[in-house]
């Protein structure tokens, strides 16, 4: 059986110990852990989060996630010598995150300096089974002679977001001579955060507490008996006040830990891996090549995206970086809408709704925001966080040679992202055919949404335009009819009158509006030689050579050769607009034109943005471009787990996690629908021998596998189906298998 | 000929980082920094300091002294490899704090993982010239073959106090493509902290420039031709909004880099030496014996007082740990005028007078204090900082047990300080005559201050009581009638009505209330067995077997085994009030009554004060009590010098350091006088040869050398002077000698 792979490290590397710590982090949608080493290193950046509590240092700065006391961290002391594997002799080492358990586990074999050999093991999850726990575990062994241990660990407070120290402490305790507990409160959200933890000693050791400098910290001496393993297990609890509980959070750490300290380590570890194996059953897409990369990407990408999801409450969304760094302050972009949203709801639609309800949940925000730009309806935040507003930082970093912060644009003009959510309500509904959601929240986020690129255009000649914009193109600003935003914005508020109509809602004012706006609206169309004008100026733009910062794609290099002026005024693209557009409407324009674009496009595109990629693939796949469409995905696949040592310091790039999965859906096995028929048309790789995934349609729950020569579709559950499997009608009713 | 010592560490040992990071501090009084290495280390507590840059984490804390951003730490890459003590092998390693230049120098010769080998020479110092000024440099040369070097350094505003962030960014500059500047705001006392620093490259190397996360950043990257050095030299300054200057801080330190650019590292290394050869010429004490340790010991406090006394500006004053950490978190106790000033007194009297104007800018917040506790006059913090308001944090660390946070009863009741400032000023005025002072700033505090005590007394049966206080001994607390306080209670209204007479200050109310409390004021008085009782109840209370807390002296073990109110109940001390008492007042009781309450405090003292060994080290020895005395010194000196890798990992122990010279110059030389005679009377040990020292009295500047067989005493200017050696009166021209 092709089971879910093992993420490994094989070496312990200081320049890669950032980078492992995000592709490694665990969590569960509530509380994200980076997979920083127990023992401390000057170059590592520790890391835990919850989804929703954020915090903003000074009233001028953007809120940010906040970074968590640390349950995590020890130090490990042996024969008084300070365990490091900068120090002494690494004779062996080895971490894998099983990313069918959830476990992070190390092992390491050690010549301290004076020539002893110990091996220790690491072990710790984040629960899946109960969204409060962690737990960790250590065992060591002397395994030349008796020795002597200490470890120092408990609840550590000093670490922070890069110095920002969001956090005051409140209070520290250690009740029944065991459980250690910290409160601590955010400076300005005021949300309480208390986290317990205790330690479970396989032997009577000696355990003394003490406090200071915002650490409570038990310390543990033990002496070593040769070969036979001392082990050290913590479990750890935390809740916040954003919890909504009846018991305050501080009672509910300590309860938590209290609860299962007597389970101990291994048997809590099988329950979250259950929890795990229900997910990886139900949600894994599994591929058969000879290309071992590509299967652990997909399972990296399909771990990642469940870890981050806070499927357990709609009050918070899926960051930039999910729970996995601070990169981008934790804020939610479009991201989640377009990138991360679909995963969820052709597997688990009621967490596609959980995410568009937090949208719904702050349309208020958004109805302010609009009002105060000048606009009607809705204008959503470009960055979102707890509270729904706007959460872009209102400058960019400072220009150290300038010192002037340049304004931020994409919260003033980065509109398309009010379209991008109406997309992800109409899709929503079409595959869930939720009439509960969209009578209500889903018709009233597109009557808004529409009520703002209503307001938004603006009349020449009696066409309507949309100036002034940011696409996804980033090297792009400021332009008029960005091609991606109008054609979002038509689309936007044709379904809102498409629904209205649907749902009796006789807003006579806006479905005269609308039709007007639908009437009129400029939509770029392909030119003399088939290419779809990315904005009104775009094209006429000089063009430069851009094979070097194509081969550095994702550093951004072309911004130390060029002021973000000088990009905007060529043909130079971080991600291309055209080519996201063909992939979210992949009927608008015949193959030739769809073909044409592409090349056009992906010859100006470095590619400096995560997300561009894998919807390259996806074009190029539906186009019959095999190769590059292969090529793309595996390098999208890199953009997280490629070689480059610094790209992930800060956290995985989530949008691109989920893009992988899209590329494999519906680049590779080519899915499309319309409202009431599924299609698939596959374009496997030839490097694939099988693609086989799951997949819930309008209330079917599907699964798919997929060989150079036949597909068969087994409905588990749902309503009797068509299906068009490379044009050709077919009825399902339990299971239907078709040669090519 | 005897010269001033280096201060050495002949090994890397992570046990010790922090430690030597205190002992090998750097700073001029303005400025102090912690020998922190340049490279990274998890373990290693940097710092930086700016005498009266204090800020409050949150409105519930107190105040604290502010870790600064720093310049000093690089990330060196060698090779690639990140270079760390803790890898590779240390082929050689010598680090030492030159105290005689004021420059620190670590040399180390390492070989890489990968087996080369590199010599890196690091230097630093803080300049003595220009109070804004640090430098430092680094010298790599690669031994075996050519290799390749990258260094990252700038200004890092990561760093904080133990995870309390006092500093929000303003601005980070890179001006003229050279000097990084870094502007920063302390978040509640709203100091405008500015740094500025620039890089001076051997040859021409590539430095580019960066800023994220609170770090301004050069990268330079540089070929290593095999034994050729490579130097990166750093000038760095600080400013602040203290400072009180035309310009602004920020543009002030890029203006002192500018300046100083060109002169490079070696030049303004040059002329710090200068101004510390200076300083040792004038101050420096000097002692031949065979027990080496002792010379370093007291060249170590000269030095550190030097670099830890604000002397440039009266608004600050010494803290507890000088600017060397962040222990009892930069607050000034009485033991800047107890253990620290002397020095000053007596060998600049004008720095001991800024010291005593801190506290008269100040008597509006002490009056206030007093008021509001009930009493008159002034009442001066137990814990003072730049406000000069009450800074003793309302409670002590929580007590993780009870979760219970016990208020902290120094700023209630130790109010010994009251008088121990008003002795301060008596002595000043006695050592310098400066009536100018005395009539104006002087006579107030010492009316104050009299006041004060006047309130303070309770009447019982017509004889005036002080009660409930807390003595210098803090394990001893809430008692009625401390000798040591009624002494100085005594001392300072005493001496108050004595100048109030003197400059015809004709307060007739303040007089008569003052001849009332000299007149009733209970003073307790040897009992018959010669006993001086600590207080009303102490030498009731029940002993015990003190030998085991003893052998641990300073590590407050006590607090293990009984809790406070135990220990409270005991004759247990931390340090000997009355032997304190005996200190100060040297001919108020007879050398039996002296010698008696020696022995049986001593007995009864676990020395777990800093301030304790030294003075017990200068009673014995005017006791004639040679061997137990020089073994007090002994043991004084090794408080920060000692093996204990932890004991000053926070900061020095300022005091101690105070007290050394005072054990020197009281104790052993045994020098006392009256109002208008210098009386000497040695009690040398007998491990030392011979003790030279510099002394300032009544406008004369004196030099004393004195051996086992004669004293030298010259006067190097001043009027003429009758001096009492061992009982007999000489005038005093130029110089005299003569034997014991």
């Amino acid at each position: 059986m092709n089971i879910v792979q093992e993420l490994n490290e094989k070496q312990f590397d200081l320049h890669y110990i950032n980078k492992y710590a995000s592709l490694m982090a665990q969590g569960n949608g509530y509380l994200g852990l980076r997979a920083s080493h127990e023992e401390h290193y000057a170059e590592q950046t520790r890391g835990m989060y919850i989804a929703g509590i954020y915090n903003k240092f000074t009233p001028n700065e953007a809120t940010e996630l906040v970074n968590l006391p640390d349950v995590i961290g020890m130090k490990i002391e042996i024969n008084g010598e300070i365990f490091s594997l900068l120090t002494g002799t690494i004779l062996s080492y080895d971490r894998s995150l099983n990313m069918l358990t959830g476990e992070l586990t190390r092992e390491v074999v050690w010549q301290s300096r004076s020539g002893e050999r110990f091996r220790l093991t690491f072990q710790r999850f984040v629960s899946k089974d109960d969204l409060h726990l962690l737990a960790s575990k250590v065992e060591v062994v002397s395994l030349d002679r008796n020795a002597s241990i200490k470890i120092i660990t408990g609840i550590d407070a000093q670490g922070s977001n890069f110095g920002k120290q969001h956090l005051h402490e409140e209070n520290v305790r250690v009740l029944d001579k065991r459980i250690m507990q910290g409160i601590y409160k955010t400076s300005e959200s005021n949300h309480t955060i208390a986290v317990a933890t205790s330690c479970i000693l396989g032997k009577e050791s000696d355990i003394s507490f003490g406090a200071k400098n915002r650490q409570l910290l038990g310390t543990i001496t033990q002496e070593l008996v040769v070969e036979q393993p001392f082990t050290l297990e913590k479990i750890s609890s935390v809740y916040t006040s954003n919890d909504m509980l009846r018991e305050d959070p501080a009672s509910a750490a300590v309860n938590t830990v209290q609860k299962y300290l007597t389970e101990g380590y291994d048997n809590l570890r099988d329950s979250n891996t259950i929890k795990w194996q229900d997910f990886w059953k139900q949600k894994r897409v599994v591929v058969t090549t000879n290309e071992k990369m590509d299967q652990l990407a997909i399972d990296f990408s399909l771990y990642h995206i469940e870890v981050m999801t806070p499927a357990h409450d709609e009050r918070f969304s899926v960051a930039a970086k999910g729970l996995t760094g601070e990169g981008y302050k934790g804020h939610v972009f479009w991201d989640t809408e377009i990138f991360i949203a679909p995963f969820h709801l052709f597997t688990d639609p009621e967490k596609a709704k959980k995410l568009l309800r937090y949208r719904y949940l702050h349309i208020n925000e958004a109805k302010e925001k609009a009002a105060t730009n000048g606009y009607e309806g809705t204008l959503f935040p470009w960055e979102s966080a707890f509270t729904g507003k706007e959460e872009t930082p209102e400058y960019a970093a400072i220009n150290i040679i300038t010192g002037q912060r340049q304004k931020v644009a994409s919260a003033l003009a980065e509109h398309h992202i009010v379209a991008d959510i109406a997309y992800a309500v109409v899709q929503y509904y079409q595959n869930t055919l939720d009439e509960g959601f969209m009578a209500k929240e889903g018709l009233e986020l597109l009557k808004e949404t529409a009520r703002f690129w209503i307001s938004r255009a603006t009349e020449d000649n009696g066409q309507l335009s949309i100036k002034d914009v940011i696409g996804p193109d980033e090297y792009t600003e400021h332009i008029d009819n960005n091609a991606y935003t109008n054609y979002m914005a038509y689309y936007n508020v044709q379904h809102a009158l498409q629904y209205m109509e649907k749902f009796n809602d006789v807003d006579t004012d806006l479905i005269q509006k609308a039709t007007d706006f639908l009437n009129r609206l400029y939509l770029p169309k392909p030119n003399d030689e088939n290419i779809i004008p990315q904005d009104d100026t775009f094209l006429s733009k000089p063009e430069i050579d851009l094979t070097t910062y194509k081969q550095n794609q994702g550093s951004q290099g072309i911004l130390l050769d060029y002021s973000r002026q000088e990009v905007n005024e060529m043909q130079i693209l971080k991600q291309a607009d055209v080519v996201m557009l063909l992939y979210l409407f992949p009927e608008l324009f015949p193959e030739e034109v769809v073909k044409k674009n592409l090349q056009y496009y992906e010859e100006h595109t470095i590619h400096d943005s995560s997300l561009s990629k894998a919807i390259h693939a996806i074009v190029a796949a539906r186009c019959g471009d095999q190769e590059n469409s292969y090529r793309f995905f595996q390098e999208a696949c890199l953009i997280d787990l490629g070689p480059n040592p610094k790209s992930s310091d800060e956290g995985l790039h989530a949008a691109s996690l989920g893009a992988n999965w899209l590329a494999t859906i519906f680049g590779f096995a080519n899915i499309s629908m319309d409202i009431n028929r599924l299609k698939i048309s596959p374009k496997l790789p030839s490097e694939w021998e099988k693609l086989s995934f799951p997949f819930q349609w309008q209330g079917s729950v599907l699964s798919f596998t997929i060989t150079h020569r036949s597909i068969t579709v087994t409905k588990q559950s749902g309503p009797p189906l068509t299906i068009e499997i490379n044009g050709e009608e077919f009825n399902l009713t339990d299971q239907l298998k078709t040669s090519l």
